[in-house]
């Protein structure tokens, strides 16, 4: 699968997959502290995030979710396709400098109402991090250009 | 309600309310589209956006929904505050330069399993632009210093 794709209601199947990964540095968190605002010293500040239960700081969950946005934006269904929602459950945390690897399910093909529904998740190695579902809309190809 | 507040179980109570704003401009755009790989040209190029239904530039729906995070882990319940779970449904775009009002209510306060549900929500003046819920966990006071 090609680095971006456009959206094609036609050609989504159910079972069909797309992945993206992406490594979440300290300049990265430091960087999503100043866009959204979100300063928690458990991201940011090393000492902090010794004393929790997570020992080392960890990245934001909705940066770590961006890549799932990435993926269902860019790859599947891809350009143009709009979010219409988002489930998302943390199921372990991230840490800062870890690798994660953002992944997308096909699971249902609406295609009366140009909606698609997709299983996501991302893992850090097998570690399942976070697990939900998509819904996008995929306009018609008219507005696509 | 100052700037930041340290997330206490004891205090929590249902009705309770916090909120942030911000202004996502160009650049915190493109800031969000390097930070995530998502280089969707309906955020990035005004060309483009301007054949969809758009009309112009939409923000990333996960750049809106990382002020409901700023919120819940820096105000209510906040600081030392874990997620566990964030539903999000997109209602209408976010235009960039628009400026973001994310609200936090508390809906139910889980004293045995210390967890805290929260009704949140985004608006762009008195327009809603994301409704969800968020699932907190507050760690007992030892784990906070």
């Amino acid at each position: 699968m090609s680095d971006v794709t456009q959206a094609n209601l036609e050609a989504l199947e159910v079972g069909q997959t797309a992945f993206v990964e992406r490594t979440f540095d300290e300049a990265a968190v430091r960087a999503f502290a100043e866009l959204s605002g979100d300063f928690n010293p458990v991201h940011l500040d090393a000492d902090f995030a010794a004393t929790t239960r997570f020992g080392r700081p960890i990245v934001h969950g909705l940066l770590t979710a961006s890549l799932i946005s990435t993926v269902v934006g860019t790859r599947l269904p891809g350009l143009g396709s709009i979010y219409v929602s988002q489930s998302l459950r943390f199921r372990a945390p991230v840490h800062v400098g870890d690798t994660v690897r953002a992944e997308a399910e096909v699971t249902e093909v609406q295609r009366q109402r140009r909606r698609v529904v997709l299983s996501t998740r991302c893992l850090v190695g097998d570690k399942v991090v976070i697990t939900g579902e998509a819904v996008m809309w995929v306009p018609p190809a008219t507005e696509e250009e």
